[in-house]
Parts: C-alpha cells; structure tokens; sequence
C-alpha cells in the first residue's frame, strides 16, 4: 500500500559536537518520506517557498518519492535552527522562521485520493482532522505530535486522536500527555483518548507500542524494540520522524496489519532512526540499499533474540 | 556453583507514593541473596549488629541461604533512611547512619573457601579487592559501584577493577566512571580498565551487556535485555541488587559461560528487579517460586521476540 505522509518541509541549520551545517534540506515529511521510501510508494503533502530547487526536490525524486503534494508559494521555506550540546537527546531551538508554513492548508491533490495509509506528522491538529476527514478509504493512520500542542491546544488535539489509529510520541510528551508519571499507566490512558495503539519512543532505549484492548485483534500485551546502541551519533535530527518513516512504511508494505508485522514495523523504524543519526540531516537517508537495512534489522533482531 | 555474595545488610526506611516503611530488612546483600536464592544456593558475607534478630536471619535461612558469614558484632545494624518523590528512578536520601557497617572487613569464613562466583556488591573499593585476593579458586567475580567510589576513590577502585570479571553498574555511573557520554564509547573504555564484560543498567529500559574483545570466546557485539513497563512500582528499592542476584545467580546456576546462557542471565535479571519493586522492601522477593520466575521470563523473551 503506499503512504502518504503530510508534514513540514524545512531548512535547518544544526550545530552538534560533530560540526556544523546551514539550511540543509529536513523538516517531518522530508525524513519521513525518506525512510518511507525503502519500504513502500511515498507520497508527500507540504508547503515550500521559492526558495526549494530542483536540486532539493531531486532528493526526494531520486528515492521515488511522489512530490505532486509539495505545494510551492510565495515566500520562503521555513527554517529551523537549533544546537545540540552534552545531551544529543535534546535539541536547544535557536530560531525557528515558519515562513511559508506559517499559512500551510494541506491540499491533497486528486491522485492521492487513494491513498490507505497516512502519517500525520507533527503540525497543527486542527490541520491534522482536517486532512483526516478529507481523506476516504484511508485504512490506517497514524500521527505525531509535541508538547507545544498538548499544552498549547489540548482540545483541538483530543478532536484529533479520536481519529488517528497509532499514535507516535515519546516518553515525555506521553506523561504529558496522560498527566501521569508512570509510563504504562499513561499509555493506558492515552490509549482511551482514541488511538488503537501507541508507540513510545525511548530514543536509544528503543521503542515500546502499547494497544488498546482488542485493538487489530492481537491481545493488549505491549512489545518493545531496543535500539542499536550508536558510537557515532553525529546529528539526532529527524530520528523521531526516520523512526516514524521506518515503522508505517514498513506496515504499509505488508498486506495485513498483525502483531508480527507492527513488531517488525517496530525494530525496522529503529533502524532508520540509527542510519539516520550517522550523518549530519538527511544524507544518510538519501543512499541506503534495502540489503543495508535487512542487515541492520538483523542486528537489532539479534541483540535481544534468545535461542 | 554456589555463588557469595560480599556487602551490606540495613535497616531502611523508605517512603514512597505509595506508602512509608521504617527500618525493614534491606541491603544490597540481602536483595542479591534473595534474589539469587531462585537459581542457586548462596552464601553471604556481611556484618550486622545486635539489633539483627533470628526473625530477620530468617528470611534470609528460609530462601536457603547460607548466613555462617554474617558477622554479628557490638552496636546497630546500617541504616538507610530515603524517599521516592516524583521520580521513581532516584532515591532522596534522608539520612546514613553507617553504625556496624563503619567497621566491616569482610571475613572469609574457612567453609567458602571454594566459592566459584563471587560478587561484590557496592562497598569501598578496598575492601572489595580484599576479599578478591583472599579467595582462590573463584571462576567468576562480578562487581558493583557508584558514583561515590567513582569520585572519591578512583585510584583504590582503578586497582579492583583490573580484578572484576563482570562490572554491574548503570548509565550514568558508566559514564562517570569513564569520563564519556556517548554510552557505547563510555561502555568500551569501562572495558579497558579491567573487565570482560560491563553490565549497564537502564532501570525501567532494561540493560545491555557490552564485551571486551575476545572476552569469554563469544565476540564483540553487545546485546540487550529490555525490562518490562510496570504499571504498579511500589518501591525502587533494591532493584539493581535484585537485578544482580538474577543475572549472577543464574549464570552460576550454569555449567558454563557462553553468550546464551550470559543472554538469559541479563533477561533473569530484569526479571528479579522487576518482581522487587512491586513490593516495599524484600517482600515480593521472599515467597516466590521458580514457575513464577520462569512465566515472568517468558512475558520478557515474548516482549522483543519475532519469529
């Protein structure tokens, strides 16, 4: 099935303890799509400014992605700046320009009517129902979100995960979420708010998806990815959103949704999430084989696999 | 193999969210014994004082554990007084009160001179490479730290841990100790300084075994038991200790070392942890039974496994 991801597209400039790097090509849907790629037919819906060249738009092109989504307007793209210090879990945002974003109406064009499976990625969840109640057919959906709309629009986002089947956050944006400190607890509570399944994400400590009882018929027992522990974390950003790529890709190029495919949907969005930090934005993304990936996988099945 | 536990024995007073307890039978020892009683017989060597009655001495004889090494001496068992507030992972300590404990030099009694495993919980440095030269004949020796060895007496802990075969210790303790923060780097120079293998623990993630190359025959790669998400943690109290008795408790219980049986140590050992926090103190540690163990290890294998 392909997948249509709806999302930012974004120029960062990223400063780690790696190095440094000005307006390179990120944003939610751009990774997203990406990691999608490998998996499964990706098409995209974003906003771009003038300033989005063939040159950016050939990276998305040369994995195939379908780009007829990517409206472009007046103005320029928006831009993200942020630096990572000690702690590679956290970003320090320096500046964040929404530009073009600013005004973002997700139109989604007539070819992807069809579409079955869609991503919501981190944007307004009023933006977020409004692609949801568009679409018709759409077989599974999942979506992204942040503290900045839990806080910020708490009730625009409970409309939202009324609708959406699976539901990516990570550990603290769940405990806000749920305004609960236990972590199970909480993913039992947001599990009532809506979504059929949860999956948390631990960052190097993996993945964890939780499901609501009777959900996709496979028992409420949770199951948990580890993640690959990394030697050369070179930049974080966009592992959230790789993870997320990895993981509804790879269920949307199964026939069925099961519990051993979310499982495997689990472990192969911790391996885009590890390829993803290796090199600084998307470079990594852009130039992996299908026998890369399957090797990793391998890799992370045999770290926690017992005989 | 039998195995011997060297550490401590307390009287802890502990409040949680869910409740308060005051001076009940804890200890690093006393959690390890416990917890390792399930899969081998163990000795113990401590030092308590008066205060230390057949009842408490009995919990630990009723789990069969050998207590000849438990020295009794003039004045009052250690006491730990601390509290869990928001986060369950970090104890508050409210107050130490060393008492016998001051004074402890670990002796050997002459009936556990053929111990094959050792482990020495978290004690000064010295001590632990004490009782390392004391004995003959040991197989393995596992070993525990913390941040206050680490920074207090880093030459005294450099010289144990050239001695210690397995090192238990967890996240920010390992990085610490190595003066890293990337973890799998922090991981590989904890290797240089002494041990096959380092045992990291992620508390509520579960922990991951990294090894020295050529350590025990069986490569480089690490690998990860993940813990389980637990909806009712009553007390933290305990749980490394716990984890430690399961991991060296069943790797005794093995002819051999290999990569499996070192695996399914590390999932026992999240096993025994996770069975310790449901309770205050040792209590859910005293009366359990090897089936109980063996369906908990089963639910953790079932967690991660894909076909």
């Amino acid at each position: 099935m392909s997948i249509l991801v709806v999302g930012s597209v974004a120029f960062d400039t990223i400063a780690t303890p790696s190095g440094r790097v000005n307006d390179i090509l990120g944003g939610a849907a751009t990774y997203f799509a990406l990691a999608a790629s490998y998996f499964t037919e990706v098409r995209m819906v974003a906003v771009v400014g003038e300033d989005f060249t063939p040159e950016h738009e050939a990276v998305l092109k040369n994995r195939g992605v379908d780009t007829r989504g990517i409206e472009r307007t007046q103005g320029k793209t928006f831009r993200w700046g942020g630096q990572y210090l000690d702690n590679l879990n956290e970003a320090k945002t320096e500046f964040t320009e929404l530009n073009v974003f600013e005004k973002f109406q997700p139109r989604i064009p007539k070819e992807y009517s069809d579409t079955q499976v869609l991503f919501l990625a981190n944007i307004h969840p009023t933006l977020q129902a409004a692609v949801l109640l568009e679409m018709d057919g759409v077989r599974l959906t999942g979506g992204d979100t942040m503290n900045f709309w839990i806080q910020g629009t708490p009730k625009e986002l409970a409309e939202t995960l009324k609708l959406v089947n699976v539901l990516l956050i990570n550990d603290t944006e769940t405990k806000m979420l749920a305004g609960e400190k236990n972590l199970p607890l909480a993913a039992r509570r947001v599990l009532t708010m809506g979504p059929n399944a949860l999956v948390v994400k631990h960052g190097e400590y993996g993945a964890t998806i939780f499901f609501r009882e009777g959900a996709f018929g496979i028992g409420s027992h949770p199951f948990r990815a580890p993640a690959l522990p990394i030697e050369e974390v070179k930049d974080p950003t966009g592992a959230g959103d790789s993870f997320a790529g990895g993981f509804m890709g790879y269920i949307a190029s199964q026939g069925e949704i099961n519990r051993e495919v979310l499982k495997r949907g689990l472990f192969y969005g911790g391996v885009m999430g590890s390829f993803a930090v290796e090199r600084f934005g998307t470079e990594r993304l852009q130039n992996l084989t299908r026998g890369e990936i399957d090797a990793r996988f391998q890799i992370f099945r045999e770290l926690t696999h017992l005989e």
